[in-house]
């Protein structure tokens, strides 16, 4: 058997997130048939470095998997793609020894959100952005950034339907920056990320860009540890995984 | 009554093309059913400047259509907006005399067709572009598309199955540039075209660019007035009708 890691992207679009759900099309589904189908039917189960939401997109999720079949690494990501969906595209393919884990092994993930900032809309841009009409204020953005650097009890910032108990993460890196005339990008980068986290940071924020929090409010939101204070979740399409490090 | 020409813009991606056609979503089915809305039930006919093909877009598609409403000239996107599915949205509105129309009336229309020109595919752009993996003579495309510009008849960019008897046209301009790192815009502005003519135009600018075909053959080809001589009409996904003038 050869242990198998796999960068792959996907537009989550016309996705029911990642994880396999029973009649739902899922990422995980579609990986799955193209192996069963590698492998004369058998079912081989693959590991991802962690969930993605329905409409969330990735770059660079990681995912691995173990097959009895002698096919040169090289030619993993052609052969998969030959047999996935033209919105699931496997990127990079390598070995990695038995005991590597995809998601027991993340030591820091990156997410980026993309805000089409202008007055109008975008259609061809809407499965990818979120628009904001109204101006933001990127300094005050930064600022309240620089509060959420570093480890804390996220639990602020954490969808309430989570199983999870120790929502202490480290934040290394989180800012905010104009890359074209319309389009603005918040990067975070992460030890892990409580369910939504992201989303629910990008809210925030976005309320901090349009001056209705002020940005030394985030300090206290985050020691009050409670949903409520911060702001409404943003909507899936901005968001894309972008890279694990392992 | 009032007669009032608007700018559309729509992601061409999930529709069966503009026209109506029984039990297929089309755009304009979408338009009239939103139309149809605002006016109680009523069947309002919207006439627009030509017809898109299934999966290409539009950023400046025009259509006129008359109504009995006394809602002021700018609300009317906005109420149309509202009805309309998020793939369609109206630019603009404006009040035009009882004379104009939106097809008869055309000076000229202008094409956009945009190439990922890099080795790896890209899944995000997949529904605006398409994928050219090999390198393209941009010198050799544009030395092509010299021949191509003027007033000519275009029997040979033209799909067979068509009606039109006069085929002769004007191509005010046609040019190839690097837009990006990874992509290349065709651009051309004529006088309206054929069945598919812009499709197959860059398919035959593609041989070129891949030094398939020698740039001096198409003066021939055009002289010739074979569809076959000409190349495969490349695909609906990387084009948009970007702009048409009265």
């Amino acid at each position: 058997m050869t242990k198998i890691k796999c960068t792959v992207a996907y537009d989550g679009s016309q996705f029911h997130g990642y994880q396999v759900q029973p009649q739902k099309r899922t990422v995980q589904r579609e990986i799955q048939n193209a192996l069963a189908r590698m492998h004369h039917g058998s079912t081989i189960k693959i590991v991802a470095s962690g969930r993605t939401d329905a409409g969330v997109h990735a770059y660079g999720q990681v995912f691995h998997f173990e097959s009895p079949l002698k096919i040169p690494l090289e030619r993993w990501p052609r052969a998969l793609n030959s047999l996935l969906p033209g919105d699931i595209y496997v990127r990079h393919a390598e070995a990695v020894p038995e005991t590597f884990h995809a998601r027991y092994d993340v030591k820091q993930k990156e997410y980026r959100y993309r805000l089409l900032t202008r007055p109008e809309p975008d259609l061809f841009r809407r499965a990818y952005t979120a628009h904001v009409a109204q101006p933001l204020d990127l300094e005050a953005m930064n600022q309240a950034a620089e509060a959420i650097i570093g480890t804390h009890d996220f639990s602020c910032f954490c969808a309430a339907n989570t199983d999870v108990k120790d929502k202490v993460r480290t934040v290394f890196h989180l800012s905010v920056s104009r890359e074209k005339d319309d389009e603005t990008v918040i990067r975070v980068v992460g030890s892990g990320f409580l369910y939504q986290m992201v989303r629910i940071i990008t809210g925030t924020l976005l309320d901090v860009g349009k001056h209705q929090m002020a940005p030394e409010r985030i300090a206290e939101i985050i020691a009050g540890g409670d949903r409520q204070a911060a702001s409404a979740t943003a909507p899936p399409q901005g968001l894309t995984l972008w890279k694990v490090t392992y």
